[in-house]
């Protein structure tokens, strides 16, 4: 009878051991177990992006674009560049096109000015630099990775961040440098509207999105995160969106992923979005995907908050995760390359 | 034989489904199974504060101030007000004194000004409000509340920021309001120090610390935080800290707890530690000063990063964890009341 109660004691005792093992298998499963040598992951914004509004000529320009940003970073990275050249070189392509709202084609605020916001996250150190409220800088990012890098803060705003850029010796424009006429009139039709009806209707995706991102593996194994955007359509008050906000619309850890945040960013501070991402995958285990999609498609979902993330992991996984009618999106990887706009 | 092999796996599957409940019950019996009827908790500031530094009278002075700050928010809270009541009230003692570095008490800029920040957050909507660089609001906690409740945003800053105040009625003062002598001679100092040695050494506790919070559990169960601060002395390009950033100055959320930072703010955005502790509640179960502690003792410790936080949970257990020699604290529950300054 003893030695039957040791047996169903060390049975008991190997199952359960057993169970606990397989259970932390199915979760490094889930993970691929091969990292790839590089990875880059970029957004054009997301938000109600649609076919049926969209012309063949222009889905050409913003595929194009995604494709060009895509290549410049990959090439970086594929000659053993850091992660950070290739996020800062990726998202300056977009930051120099009018088709994003970053950089070149910001939108207007309610003051008819250009105020820009940015972002960088360095996953080895955990380091980050942010500009907000810019109107001089002609790549904000290139600002927000100087804070990093050369000063001893991390967010820097307004009149005291040009200075700054100034000083570390960044291309300074003259803020008419942002004007393009497709931003000017959508300010027009802003106000038109609020006018009418007394407020913004903000689904209309000139006002909002646009905001541009880049998350990167680099051969080294490190991650890093960007973002820039020139913000709302029409805002006023100075008000400050999650791009700049470490922590909502940028994150990097090297222990678990790189993200860069698009969509309402009222919404993405309050959720603390790419924080939390990174946070589900340290504390729950969860794979890249899966934390982006419960963040993304359910807890900003019921909270009422549009957008999306794009992320990259230390293997190379890269998820892109978004809860609007599209995203302007892709990513490159040793022998796959994709650049997508809609809903699949 | 099979009858045996029946009775094992019954008996597997009973053990291991125990096992599992005992885990979750042990869990959920390190946070008090009952609900305090309120609870309020207060920072002052951490940092190299040490009894041997301290006057009689200037301790004495912190002391009654802590006790006058918690005795306005207990009253709200006894007599059935609410958390952001509370909150607010509580923080405005703390500005309205020139003993904080808030408010009254703001530390200068290194070009002579004063530029504070603030933010308010709700855990019943996880709704938030937030200002920077504001330099004529006598109140810097009404303005993020206020920002809050009557915006559609969450981060209005500088020109923009005073704009709204004024808009919304808000109590604006001259900038010489803020003018204290104390901290006049401290940026003084700071750039004495600067400009012989090169560097600023920050250990100085005038130059740093002093930022004031408070989180609060109200009748209704509801979770509030709020934070308000002047910065660092001497800072320089409108430099922001942790402050004003949701998820690193300040956090709340009914399901975990209520935040408040104070410390070397750009660690505190780097490791977006107010999200971090409610993101541990969260995913690990962990009570709340096992998640206090495990972000300000240890993470941040390793990180480098000096400072502390003030907690209170759903069921009105406060944590006021630090890592530096000092932090002005205390809280106040049904029968209960503490306050203090160095480490035990």
């Amino acid at each position: 009878m003893k030695n039957l109660f040791l047996f169903l004691a060390l049975l008991l005792f190997t199952t359960c051991a057993t169970l606990t093992d397989s259970t932390v298998q199915k979760v490094a499963n889930t993970m691929s177990p091969k990292k790839a040598d590089y990875a880059l992951v970029i957004h054009g914004g997301a938000g109600t992006i649609r076919k049926e509004n969209m012309s063949a000529e222009k889905e050409k320009a913003y595929l194009d674009k995604l494709n060009e940003a895509l290549t410049v970073g990959e090439n970086i990275l594929k000659n053993g560049g850091t992660a950070a050249d290739a996020v800062c070189q990726t998202i300056m392509v977009m930051e120099n096109s009018p088709l994003f709202n970053a950089g070149k084609g910001a939108v207007f605020t309610n003051a008819g000015t250009n105020e820009l916001d940015a972002s960088f996250m360095d996953g080895r150190t955990q380091n980050a630099g942010a500009v907000g409220g810019v109107t001089n800088i002609k790549n904000p990012i290139l600002a927000a990775r100087a804070v990093m890098e050369k000063s001893e803060h991390v967010f820097l705003t307004a009149k005291g961040a040009e200075q700054f850029a100034s000083e570390v010796g960044l291309e300074l424009v003259d803020p008419a440098y942002f004007y393009t006429e497709r931003r000017w009139n959508s300010l027009q039709n802003a106000k038109e509207q609020e006018n009418k009806s007394g407020y913004l209707n903000y689904d209309n995706p000139d006002y909002k999105y646009g905001t541009v991102g880049c998350a990167a593996l680099d051969k080294a194994g490190n991650l890093v995160a960007g973002t820039s955007t020139g913000g709302m359509t029409n805002k006023r008050y100075n008000r400050i969106g999650d791009a700049p906000i470490i922590g909502a619309g940028c994150y990097a850890n090297n222990n678990t992923c790189a993200i860069s945040s698009t969509g309402h960013g009222e919404y993405f501070i309050r959720y603390a979005v790419a924080h939390d991402i990174s946070a589900r995958m340290e504390y729950l285990k969860e794979d890249v995907a899966t934390a982006g999609n419960a963040v993304i498609k359910d807890k900003l979902v019921k909270a009422g908050g549009s957008g999306g993330v794009i992320c990259v992991d230390k293997y190379g996984n890269v998820a892109m995760p978004f809860n609007t009618a599209g995203m302007y999106r892709g990513y490159a990887k040793p022998g796959e390359r994709v650049v997508k706009i809609y809903e699949e």
